[in-house]
């Protein structure tokens, strides 16, 4: 705990100015990167990452699928550092994500990579970590330390990165004030924190429950997921709402708690029909969303006073999920910046 | 439920005549298949499937990449089906999953893969169906009609033509042989059903739990973990023992109950440092392994008692996980056959 509070409320609040910070101060690495992707006529992307930062490795997934065209899967490190594979790379560029840029299994996968020919991306918070080191470029969150171990700001600034590299191999350069216009949405679900602490009473004793969305949110679903068992020990699962309403449906039974993500845009249908179905059978659904209709549909209605882009949506959502798990974590009377068990840096080999 | 019991069980015990008949029936089809790879340069694969199929799929993905040394990925639909992205897929192989054949958002994305360059592969039960009729070439798992809702023997079927695909594309001509000696092995497997109704007793009452592997099994803890939720109603997730032991071992506290694949081979060291770390901090751990030593860790050993070679062990490994789904939900008075809320043919669009 910092002098005037949790690190974790004071990290959550440092986002906008990490956003405007990658906008001023990363722009011209991120087209130097994109240059350099599209001189080797990259035919695919792997992502190697842990915990958090898989979160923003999935969001790299969609955005560059959809915005970009360019095939993306997450890698699997463990095929690499325990069962030897010599995998051919070539063509491929492989990300490594990690706030530290130490997570020792993401950077003798990037090796590996680089070794067997792929063209090698690290985005981390630490220009000097290994990781960055050991890629053939670099991008820089910009995020200042990390104090709460449970991750924040480094992840929306991974995304703010992974956002602009995606409108740099567009060719738009009007990608940084987009981002700006971000933090600025991002302020106005700051400002939902009275309505969110208000809602958590509610969910003093829930030990279980899932977190939804579809498509590019699934990020923001399984960030969220990870924040609530982090810092409440609540068993929170999240899925895909196509992967949901199919075998783990059969969950549900009244007052069972749903956690939906749902923003304006391509998936807003889908969504919208699962929170309708989830009502049918009793499911205590805490919604996010600023479309009037589907909020109507929630017991717990949580919205967002403010158009936003879909393909940002989930820099500006996911700071109603840390809300939401800081203040049921105060509630349950425990210390978010202090989970049990718990280190800040991933050692995994 | 079936004259002589349910169905899930009759269809967990059919499983080694499925596997003999794939051995049997579709090795000269999974040999052209790999042919008409080889000749086509694949530079990496994306696979589509939901649910049991996309945990077939991670088994694929872990397989191809150690054995061939071909980078694979799991593929997100929606951003074909909701966003309509325009992917660039040439020099990728896409694997379309689905024991029904006819989940239409697979469907529906193979048929844009092909469209788009890629070289396309169904997996499925059915030689008739949409997805075997849009892909240019089809493997059929032989597993017949299945009856239960929660899959088994089309979850091993699938898993079977992967491993002779793998093969064939290494020109292993002995792997038919080798799967017979795994429907073997999976009798064995078999032969704990009486040790395995007695330990779920202890479980009459569990809400949550975590299922958890490295590696190859990590297909294996996903589909303990989704056949627990659809019959038994417990909150399970699944988690690589490398995620699990960072931001989600917080959920860790004296009695939490943790089921833990561990067959021998390249991962069994992570995960006995694992185990031992979970029963230090009091959880209830669950193992199941061949390892004498590992299974000493366990509150409950569940052992298999014959050795399996790694590439196959998830073949074998599922069986105790469907039996211990199939019991628990037993003892809880619940009928596998007919988990509330759910129909056998997933339909995302």
């Amino acid at each position: 705990m910092s002098a005037n509070g949790h690190f974790m409320r004071a990290e959550i609040y440092e986002q906008p100015a990490v956003l405007r910070r990658i906008a001023e101060r990363e722009w011209q690495a991120i087209r130097e990167a994109a240059a350099r992707i599209q001189q080797e006529n990259i035919d695919y992307v792997l992502l190697a990452a842990r915990g958090t930062s898989d979160n923003a490795a999935k969001y790299f997934q969609y955005l560059l699928q959809i915005e970009n065209g360019l095939p993306c899967g997450l890698a699997t490190p463990s095929v690499v550092t325990l069962y030897r594979a010599q995998l051919n790379l070539r063509g491929g560029l492989v990300v490594g994500i990690s706030q530290s840029g130490e997570a020792p299994d993401v950077v003798e996968y990037v090796v590996h990579a680089r070794e067997r020919g792929a063209l090698t991306l690290a985005i981390t918070n630490n220009p000097d970590s290994p990781l960055a080191q050991a890629s053939h470029f670099h991008l820089f969150v910009h995020a200042g330390e990390e104090r709460s171990v449970a991750a924040t700001k480094t992840y929306t600034g991974t995304l703010a990165t992974i956002y602009l590299l995606s409108h740099a191999l567009k060719g738009a350069s009007n990608a940084p004030d987009e981002l700006c216009a971000t933090a600025e949405r991002m302020e106005h679900a700051l400002q939902q924190e009275g309505v969110i602490r208000q809602a958590v009473d509610r969910y003093r004793y829930v030990r279980e429950c899932v977190s939804l969305a579809r498509g590019i949110n699934q990020a923001t679903a399984e960030e969220t997921a990870l924040k609530l068992i982090e810092t409440c020990y609540v068993v929170c699962k999240a899925y895909s709402v196509a992967d949901f309403m199919h075998g783990p449906f059969a969950l549900i039974e009244p007052g069972f708690p749903c956690l939906l993500f749902a923003p304006d845009g391509a998936t807003l249908p889908t969504v919208r029909e699962s929170a309708a179905r989830l009502r049918e059978h009793g499911a205590e659904t805490i919604l996010f969303a600023h479309d009037p209709d589907i909020l109507h549909l929630a017991r717990t209605p949580i919205e967002l006073p403010v158009d936003v882009p879909e393909s940002v949506s989930p820099i500006v959502y996911i700071v109603l999920g840390q809300l939401f798990a800081y203040h049921l974590a105060l509630t349950r009377d425990l210390n978010p910046d202090q989970p049990r068990g718990l280190q800040k840096v991933t050692r995994t080999f």
